[in-house]
Order: structure tokens, then sequence, then C-alpha cells
């Protein structure tokens, strides 16, 4: 496997776009596009809150037949909580984009992120989609990625280059975070591409699989949001033989898959709203596998281990009490707790430990802390970031 | 009813002092002792968390016999997390305060709060002890109540008189914060007093739910202590009848109880690490009780709902979102969403509404909020704070 810093257009066959519409102030770009040149096996995940944005629902049970052309997403304004004119303006918006594609509007999968409630502005809409169509092309990935961005610092794509059968395979993708983001969920915009050859059904095995290892495991804040979604487009162009299950054809295709989904999940992790650090939270030796998901992810989500990440203070209290309310069941005797190789907490007792070291650690931008349980087989990690004042800054002034 | 502003030594019976043995640096108070001058019928309730601060063992296990004369709390280091040395330590205490009050010592309760994982440093707490015991007084309440402050910014006491079969009778109270506080657990320190006369086994079950109804719906962030407890004692010196229970006596002492809890309540949500605001979230006609608590605590732990109120924004998004990922069941649809009596969101579709007027009414110091799902008969009530600038810079350099 070869990794790539490039995106959704590093596969064969896919086009894309990012243009300003005039959604967001100063030209900012608010409008995606991806195309390919003929019409791909898809695959989804959707938000499991109980409000669902409109445009969203309509993805979903389009992308339900398992075949897709385009995606195109707006940001800036979500298309959510504005009653019934929700789905017929994500209707609309599929059409336009068809007319102009020449395709066939139930394979166009719409998304929108941004503040929700508020009608989409369709005229500006409209006319962006064909500025976004005309603006397609074979390296506009990069523009796309941008496009797709809200409180995001920074673009978030990734791709492999694979060799399936001496056949070269790729899967690209986009990600947007970077509040709102919560394990247990498809929590995020993201945008995958792949030229292998791959039917619908198996894709989505494939797809589920992958984020229950990535995306389900990065924590910004434990909120989670009503437009938030992954999807796939497998268009097939790299002429591979169709990846069948349970062959070692299709574990490397996962296994790329599953690295396209981690990276970019710590991008969004490391680019949580005023986050200064990426913290990799591992449970080790839990008694069950929900006992170590637990523990890691009421560790995640803890305000108070967040904050003390942000203040470099090296509070093992904090990561033990919030393991010790997270539903997990673990021996406080038996436990041991370490920041980096620095063990803070050994087996129920807390030890003395340098503080110049452990100063020196929490420094870094990349954050290692382990929480082993000493009983048991099952290990879980996951991804978050630290609470900063900026965290506060942006949440507290985000819609005005 | 009579409301009191005065705490656990309004009761009659008991004495307290609150003094400085030096853990806690600029002669801060950080020992607490409260006495009566009879052995009590005492309940208590403790945290839920699975690691357990050692003093709080102690207390937990001298109280299920439903005797005591005595409580004793230090603060500004916690007796947790510190090995074997620890419940040692918690018995010496027990032994010193009860020498030196000539009672025995498995009537004394001892509490502890503060940083975790340092042995406490017993030759001051032992002199300590004396100066407490030197220091009782009728008094002493509002002293003993600063002693156990951590982060509080505020003491926190309350009081009422009831006439029960026309004999006066007093309960009194207090509490201290203020961050790691949430629903369902007894989450921080708070000691009850009264003399009234009422068997350990019925105050037990006026306790756990007039704590069901106040302590356990105040969330600040989601965190929960190892050290938090509640305990009450009952002196019986108002020379009432016994309180049996299903009488209209025991109704009027609970409902005394429930107000002393939920006044000290409020003034823990409203004192949250860096709290501005104090915002109770009422959720209405939801299906199941269940439905109404989960909708409830999901939205008053979001730090995007938290963040939002902090910079006055009237964002019913964050709000339906939270509900929406609670797990709660509830039809967004039929949902109407309202700040204060400003309606936001009405049955599934934002509304436009004054801007000014929603400015107003977020800049007060206590705000309504209520979800109606308007389906369903049930509700339920808690109370949270915003989250600040000061929250993240309280609980960045906590420790250190």
């Amino acid at each position: 496997m070869k990794l790539l810093f490039s995106g959704v257009t590093t596969p064969k066959g896919f086009k894309a776009s990012g243009i300003s519409c005039g959604i967001k102030k100063d030209n900012k770009l608010d409008l995606a596009l991806l195309y390919s040149t003929n019409i791909c096996q898809c695959a989804g995940v959707y938000t499991k809150n109980i409000v669902k944005g409109h445009s969203l629902v309509l993805a979903s049970e389009y992308a339900k037949k398992g075949q897709a052309q385009a995606v195109f997403i707006n940001s800036g304004n979500a298309n959510a909580c504005v009653g019934p004119k929700g789905i017929d303006d994500a209707k609309i918006i599929t059409e336009v984009v068809a007319n102009k594609l020449k395709i066939i509007p139930k394979h166009v999968l719409t998304g929108s992120t941004g503040v929700i409630g508020y009608k989409l502005p369709m005229d500006k809409i409209k006319k962006g989609i064909i500025k976004a169509a005309n603006s397609l092309s074979e390296t506009g990935g990069a523009s796309a990625s941008k496009a797709i961005m809200t409180t995001d610092t920074y673009t978030k794509e990734f791709a492999v280059k694979l060799m399936i059968n001496d056949m070269e395979v790729f899967i690209g993708g986009m990600a947007k975070g970077s509040g709102m983001i919560m394990p247990n969920m498809a929590t995020m915009i993201s945008i995958l591409t792949t030229d292998a050859n791959i039917s619908h059904s198996l894709l989505q095995k494939a797809l589920v699989s992958a984020i229950n290892q990535s995306f389900n495991k990065i924590s910004v804040d434990g909120d989670t949001s009503v437009c938030d979604m992954t999807v796939i487009l497998a268009n097939g162009q790299s002429k591979c033989q169709p990846i069948k299950e349970k062959t070692k054809e299709y574990n490397e295709f996962f296994n790329g898959l599953l690295e396209v989904c981690q990276q970019l999940s710590k991008m969004i992790a490391r680019d949580g709203e005023g986050a200064t650090k990426l913290i990799e939270i591992n449970i080790k030796n839990a008694f069950t596998l929900n006992d170590a998901e637990l523990a890691a992810k009421a560790i995640a989500n803890s305000p108070l281990v967040k904050t003390a990440f942000f203040g470099e203070d090296a509070n093992w209290g904090r990561l033990l009490t919030a393991a010790g309310y997270s539903g997990a069941k673990f021996n406080p005797d038996k436990t041991t707790i370490k920041i980096g190789h620095l063990v803070l907490f050994d087996k129920g007792v807390a030890i003395p430990f340098n503080e110049i070291e452990a100063s020196e650690i929490l420094q870094r931008k990349d954050i290692f802390v382990t929480v082993d349980f000493g009983e048991g087989n099952y290990e879980d990690t996951v991804w978050t970031c630290d609470f900063s004042y900026d965290y506060i800054k942006i949440n507290a002034h985000y819609r005005t």
C-alpha cells in the first residue's frame, strides 16, 4: 500500500470542483461537486440522530439502490429543520445537477452542512451548480475538500494506491469536521471514492466495518450533528477483477479503505474546534470489548480530561475518574496509567513521577495515553483532542 | 415551611467549626467538623464511581449501622488513590476525632475532597482536629461550609423551619461543588442535619428520594468524582413525635428536606466552574419518564449547548440536536422549543424570532428552556450552567 496525500480525484474517472456561490462571506468556497464518468456502485452511513437533515434524508433514500454518479455538498447553511421545503429543495438540487451533467437525478447524492434552521438560498445554489459543473476537473479534489469545510482550519484529504492482482487500485477521500464529533455515529461529512470493481452490498459491508474502526473512534465534544454522513462511490475503472468477499483481494481493499478512514479520522480529531493536540487513548487488558470501549469513550469525552491536556497537566486522576464512571467493569487496584512511556499510577497507587519529564511529553502535539486494567484480553483505541479557550470562543458565537 | 438562609447548625443540638490546618495555602479554611450533642440516626448516599475515595469508603461502612455523632471533612487534598495507607489514615482521623469529642470512632463519618493521589498530611490534620473541636459552636455552620470548598466561589448553606404537630423542626444543610457534577450520582459533598425524630431506615428512604429530585438533577460538566457523598444526621432534639412512614408528618418532613436539597443543588449548578448563568432545562410531554430524563440530561451535558448559552446565542438547533442523539424517542415534527417565553422552533420548523427580545432573555442570570415533545405525559427538569473561558482556565491548571 502506498500512502498518497491527495483525495477524491485520485482514483481514475473521478472529477471534482469546489466553488463559491455566495452562501459564505468573502467568496469562500461553499459548493463541492464530485462526478464519475460512469455510474458507480455506492454505499453510505448516516447520522443516528433522531433529527435528520433534509438533504441527508434524500441521499440515504437514493443511495439505497446502490447506484450513484455524483455527490453535491453545500456548506455554510445546512438544509435541516426548515419543514417540507427542505426535502423539496434537496430534490431540486439533484434535478439541476443531473440535468447539467446529463445523468439521472436519483444518481445524485446531496449533503449539506452549516447552521441549521435556515432555508437554502436556492437561487445562489442553482447558479452555483452550473459554475461547479463547468469547473469539474481531474485535479479538483483539493478545491472540493475546501468547499465542504465549516469551522475546520484545514482541508482533510487522503488517498492510497493498492496493487490488487497486479492492477493499480486507488481509494481517495475527503472529510470535514470539526465540532459535533462523537464515537458510534457517522459524525461528519466524508466522501470516499475508488476505482475498484466491487458490488454495492460488499462495499456497504466494508464501509460499515472501516467506519467502526475509524470515524466511530473519534470524539471532539460528544455532540452529534443532524447532517453527518459518509458515502463511497466505486466506479470500477481500475479494470481489476470484481472483488469478492473473504478473498485476499477483499482484505487488501479493506485495509486500504481503513487506512484512508483512519487518516481522515485523525485529521478531524486533531482539528477539533480549538484543539491544540491529538490524544490517542488506549485501553488495554479489559474484561470485555464493551468495557474497553466504554472506558475509552468516557475518557475521550470528559471535559475535565480534555482541559487537563490543554493545561499540559499530568492529571491521571481525571483519567481514572472518567474510567470509573464510564460503566466499564475493572479493578482500580489492578489498573496502571501511562502518558507516553511515563507511569503515573501503578496498580491502584499514585506514584511520584518526574514533573519535567511529564511536561516534556505533554508539550507534544501527539499524546499517547494508556489505561491498562491489568486483567482480561480486550483493548480499544479512541482519538480525541484537548479543550481550549478557542473551543469556547468558536462555539459561543458560531451562529451569529 | 419557612426558608432560612443558614445551615447545619440551625437545627437544635448541632455544633460546627471550620478551621485552617495548613493543607490549603494562605490560611484558607480546610477542615470542617460537625458534632451533635447526642447520638444521631444517620443515612447516606455515596458516589457510584467504581473508584472510591478511602475516607468515603470508611464513612459508608460506618454509616451502614444507622448511627453517627460527628462528621469530619478535609478539603484541598482528597484521601483517594493512595493505596492501603488511605483507609488507615481515615481510621486514624475517626479515632482522633472520637477521642477528643469523647464519642465512639464508628460514629465519626469522614469525607475528603480535593486533588487525588496525594497522601493526607496527617500531622497537620491531627493538630487541626484538636483546633476544630475546640472551635465548635452553635453558630459554626457558616465556617464549616467555607472549609469544605474547593473551586467553589461562594459557600452553600440552606435551612428550613417546619411545624410538625405544632413542634418546630429544623433541617439544615451545606454543600460544595462545583465541577465534577452530573445527574444520577451523589456528586458532591453535602452534609445535612435535622432535629427531627426519625429512624435511620426512613431517613435513608427520604434522602434517596430527595436526592433523585435535586442533586441527581444537576450537571456541570458530566464528570463524577470519586469522593462525593451526601450524609444526613437526625438527632431528635426537636422533641417532636417519631415521624412514621406514609403520614402527613412524613410528607411535611420530606418536603422540607427536598427544599433544602433543591436549593443547595441550584447553588451548586449556578456556581459550576466558570459559570455565568443558571439554566433550567424543562422537558415536557415525553412518551416516558426515561425519554424525558435522557433528553434533559443530554441537553444539560452538551458542551455545544453550554457554550451557546455563554455566548448568549438563541441556538435552538443545538438543543434539538442534543435531544436527537440522547436516545429519547420523540417526533421532531411535533416538537416545540422555547427559551423563556420565546418560541424558537415550532412543530419541526424554525421560526423567525425577534433577536433583540432573545438577547434580552439570554442576558439574564436565570434562563428557562422548554423542549416540548408534544406527545405523551412525562416531564423532567434539570439544572445546569454555561461553559465559559473560565471553565477551561480553572480546569486546565487545577492540579498544579
